[in-house]
């Protein structure tokens, strides 16, 4: 059901270990030492030239002398060696070969002659390969442990259904302890290193069928393979087993380099948010809320509303419950007090409950039928999307009793978690085993709803044709980027393009005029004197081209200004920024900030891998903080932010326009005028390339 | 040593329990449960009217019938029960008396009665009460658990050095179970309740003194006793005491009703950090931080300089490794790389250093000599304030040998800390015990790291007369602000007060001018057209009064406009916010904030408890990134923001003013010109109130 590559991956029937190691303890040699610790039923093929035996069972010279081909290698020696066994194992037909050693990177001389063999290998057989610098896989369901990572040397592997890839082999052990002391089990577990061959995109995409899956964690320092990664998050959608994604990163929020001011506003951070969003995978920021939200994950589907979750927080214990309602709300989800209807039957129930977004049951008492009575009325209210159940110290001392009420309303239709107050392992371990998603600190609580319930129903699925540029990238004009911009359906102010040799005798468009310096090699044209505002007539027009020819010269030596664009000047009651450029992991990406220094010294802007859509945009307007002043906000005069919003439509679907295509392109500002008079880009700058034309998931 | 209050509180020798049930299980049976099961060694008399024997032990009908004065009286009956209880504690000289019952809200008629009772006995007698609504005390270090609380239902209370204050007595109880997990232990454990006589800051500060204290937890649900607050944390400062503090409301960061900006924009919790930060309490948001920071803190005395703490990050594996380190650079830690010498050093152990922030000692080998001596290396770099060692699975596995080379070297003058990326409580709890800081979570670690590190020294310190205002509040004119101002030091533009009835025959201050109608009564002068600009003549001053009469009457039906405001139109490079405030809780606060809406939708600002120094004045102007154009970013031109401070400092100093005492001050727009030409107010508006001088610690 799996496939063949899922199987050999993680349920082989064979192994072999290249390069085993006869003393106990080193990395080498725990491969065996787990698969026989954990009791795994397959046949295992210790590979060493120098030994008949290894840790007292029969060793084989070379992959070629083993009995029977291996349906997956695990590669333990180091580079060249490795380089050698995969090769071995792509003439013997395995299925996959795990190398595990380091010196691939493509910066060294070394390191890119073996990936250059490795290639050639790969491509003129049908082996896949994990890695190189992976840690193996595991497979707790079958007691299979194929890796050397110390991790692994459990007592038991904690067997259960939740998928685990990672791109850190570090990580993927404390996950594994992390897990088991929750009482979380895994029915794979996979380091996916340097993803040569084998992306974690795909590994998982083969996982996504197996009924033993129920959810995914990914644990991801880079977002190198995001097309496999998002094609099998959509699959993963489409069989409803969520993804919840922890990545690497947040604090390098730095700029990437870019020619223009979108990549720098934009940060790879901000795209990484754009492309989890975009494919429906719930990031977390806390590690714990990795494991944690897994349980969460699957009561919860993607949402098609944008709102916040409203989540009711009822505690026996009240600074328990506090910190929950402050934890969910810091985290953006609506912690919301019972409606009047749900008051009353509260209030029918002995629970007083009018007292805000807490619902304390402390003073009606901690007694089963209490709880479950009030969990009971809160699960079928209408006003919530979900409950958050906190109980105090009886969770420590009489855990049983303690999670009883909970576990019996687990099964209503609006999803119940749980937030324990003190230290109560063995009662989070019990509502786990119940499929009960409870968290160990208010924190991971919130992160999770927060992450949870800011999924999004995916749009129509299928291939969008997006097209790639060649790496020959030339900068347009002011004049020619308009044009571009004009064919994707953002307006420009009335503009003409006018030589300095040969000036017009009266003004090409209506005054009053801003003239500037017309030229793609000068990016930042108010800098060199480049830029004369307020023109009301031909001489002054005159007056403003000897200015802008001598301050030029002066401010550049050698430069000629030879032509000018004369643009209408016009006004607005907001400025916005929107910006479009192809980041090399996700691709085409949109931007929208409002204008100016503020905008970008606040990072207040929103992010879409594009194209989008105008309900999208519509989102981005309403993200970008800076512009609710033209919503209205405070009285100020409204702008036609529909029209905004058709514009950052239009700038993302330069990601399908094949002529010219678009490698960067930036309108900036773009006046929003008042409501219904539309926008207008008064300054603008494209960067077109040859066309590739690709096909990415979307 | 510890003074009177602190043994009747946490060491009494003679305890009794008003109210003790015979019915094992039920919270007024507890005490006595507890007080056996974990061995206390003092007298216990339970007072129970009705048996002559409580849980198989001789009762007394009454206190009063007692063989001795008890020093402290656990009052567990309801609340009218209660108040006759601690009438007869007055009577008798019983030294603390802790109220359980709820019932003591003065919202209601039967709290508001029993308050004034509890305020006449306490008023009449040198009895002291915790409560009402408190759960008690424990002095784990004594074996006494002084409480109905069921968290105290543990086999063996975990005695050590923190002292811990809750304002939640469900939280005291979370703390109790999550130290004993950690390997923490408590010296004393104190629930405050309401805190109508003892506050949490006057009890802590009893226990500043006990050399069994080494540190402090706080969990605070509100400021509402600041003053002892701050008292108490200067007394642990002056002896070398860390302060931690937890404190919910930081999703509540809504406005406080005010009627000025000022309020809406400082909002609640940015007082709080302000409180926090004066008083050199360290602000943890996560909850395991509130424990984990704790012996961190101990090793980090508060710093001088605001600059981010410099931090090596070292690992022996590499995602763990690179966790701590985003977890760390997000919470504003700077994870600093080794410099040439330090990394030349770690090379000659064959550790290579060179890759970036994270020491990865994975390659050299994870053997005791390498991580002691890279440790040594990293520990006596000049470049760090401190080092995060990061474990991975040995740490789960031979806890003792992991950690070795991290405790042989914990004596360092720099700092070390742990975090553990596996689930390995044997690790932490043997780090801890070796009085390690020891980290759970990477989050909790950046979180204590910004919190401790955010320590600064305290200034002088010695209490400040602050002023605190009567009831009686009038609001002044804009021409009244000006001169409040103006006399605290605060430069506005050139005015002057025209009559409506008698126009000057010219402008009386030099053209442009504003024309602003003169009242108290209109906050909102723009909104009911009572502003005029770019006024040349005594004309246009004709026209603009006339147009000002009449847009006032017409927005403001039976409002007669009788004096307007003429004021010299200024410009400046950037326009900023200062205001003035008293909170209800922490006293005076000073704020500032760039100028327009923007920063309000951003929430961009600098909060203090006023009044500030130059210095910190400096420091908010740094804070408030909308002024950073004025600092000329990205070229642009330069304010004077040296001025800006020193107006920051004059209206903080209105704490200290007394004529008149003012309530709430605001000058918005201040305009900030030229670097060298100072600012200028071209708004204002003050409200005064009746003195009546206080005195705060500050």
């Amino acid at each position: 059901m799996s496939g063949r590559l899922y199987d050999a991956l993680f349920a082989p029937r064979t192994v072999a270990l290249v390069g085993a190691s006869d003393v106990r303890g080193k990395p080498a040699a725990r491969p065996l030492e787990f698969l026989r610790r954990h009791g795994w039923a397959g046949d295992v093929y210790p590979v060493n030239p120098t030994r008949t035996s290894v840790l007292g069972e029969p060793a084989w010279p070379s992959l070629r002398a083993l009995p029977a081909v291996p349906d997956h290698a695990l590669v333990l020696t180091p580079a060249d060696a490795a380089v050698a066994a995969v090769r071995e194992c792509a003439e013997l037909g395995v299925a996959v070969a795990t190398v595990v050693a380091d010196g691939f990177l493509a910066s060294t001389a070394d390191g890119a002659r073996r990936r250059a063999e490795l290639r050639e290998i790969i491509d003129g057989s049908a082996l896949r390969l994990l890695g190189p610098s992976s840690l193996g896989v595991a497979n707790p369901v079958r007691a299979l442990a194929l890796t050397g990572n110390a991790a692994f040397a459990e007592t038991s592997l904690p067997a259960g259904d939740v998928f685990v890839a990672s791109q850190s082999g570090s990580a993927l052990g404390a996950l594994l302890s992390r897990g088991a002391e929750m009482g979380l089990g895994f029915a794979a577990m996979v380091s996916t290193g340097n993803e040569f061959d084998l992306s974690l995109g795909e590994i998982c995409r083969a996982a996504v069928d197996d009924p033993q899956v129920s959810s995914f964690a990914l644990f991801l320092e880079n977002l190198s393979g995001a097309d496999e990664l998002a094609a099998f998050a959509r699959a993963a959608a489409e069989q409803g087993k969520p993804v919840i994604a922890y990545k690497l990163g947040r604090s390098e929020d730095g700029a990437r380099l870019s020619a223009l001011h979108t990549g720098a506003l934009a940060g790879d951070d901000a795209v990484a948010d754009a492309f989890f969003r975009a494919n429906g995978i719930a990031r977390v920021t806390t590690f714990d809320a990795l494991l944690e939200a897994q349980l969460l994950a699957r009561r919860v589907p993607p949402r098609r509303s944008a709102a916040p979750a409203r989540v009711a927080v009822v505690s026996t214990t009240g600074g328990g419950g506090a910190m929950a309602v402050d934890c969910l709300a810091a985290a953006g989800v609506a912690v919301t007090p019972p409606g009047a209807a749900t008051v009353a039957r509260l209030e029918a129930l002995g629970v007083h409950a009018g007292g805000g977004a807490l619902v304390d049951l402390t003073l009606a008492g901690t007694k089963y039928d209490t709880i479950k009575a009030a969990l009971d009325v809160l699960l079928a209210a209408p006003e919530f999307d979900a409950v958050v159940a906190v109980p105090g110290s009886s969770a420590r001392f009489t855990p049983e009793v303690s999670v009883a009420p909970i576990i019996d309303c687990a099964d209503a239709s609006t999803p119940l978690a749980v937030f324990v107050v003190p230290s109560a392992p063995d009662a989070l371990r019990l509502l786990r085993q119940k499929a009960v998603p409870a968290f160990r600190t208010p924190e991971a609580c919130g992160d999770a709803f927060a992450a949870v319930f800011g999924r999004r129903e995916l749009g129509l699925a299928g291939p969008v044709t997006t097209v790639a540029p060649h790496a020959l990238v030339t900068a347009l004009d002011e004049d020619e980027s308009y044009a571009v911009l004009a064919r994707a359906g953002i307006p420009s102010a009335r503009r003409a393009v006018v030589s300095v040799a040969d000036l017009p005798g009266e003004l090409p468009v209506p005054a009053p005029v801003v003239v500037k310096v017309l030229s793609s090699e000068l990016a930042h044209k108010s800098d060199v004197g480049g830029v004369v505002l307020g023109i009301r007539d031909a001489g002054e027009l005159e007056d403003a081209a000897r200015r802008i020819v001598d301050g030029v010269a002066a401010a550049r030596p050698g430069f000629v200004v030879e032509r000018l664009l004369v643009q209408q000047q016009a006004s607005g009651v907001a400025e916005a920024l929107i910006g479009f450029r192809r980041d090399p992991d996700v691709g085409p990406v949109v931007l929208l900030a409002a204008g100016g220094v503020l905008a970008e010294l606040y990072r207040d802007r929103s992010v879409r891998l594009a194209p989008v859509t105008l309900e999208q945009a519509r989102e981005m307007v309403a993200e970008v903080r800076g512009l609710r002043p033209a919503a209205g906000y405070r009285g100020a005069p409204k702008g036609d932010l529909e029209a905004l919003a058709a514009a950052v439509v239009a700038m993302s679907r330069l990601a399908l326009a094949t002529d010219p295509v678009v490698v960067e392109a930036e309108a900036n500002p773009v006046l929003v005028r008042p409501a219904g008079e539309g926008v207008l880009a008064v300054d603008a700058v494209c960067v077109v390339g040859e066309t590739v034309v690709e096909t990415v998931a979307r």
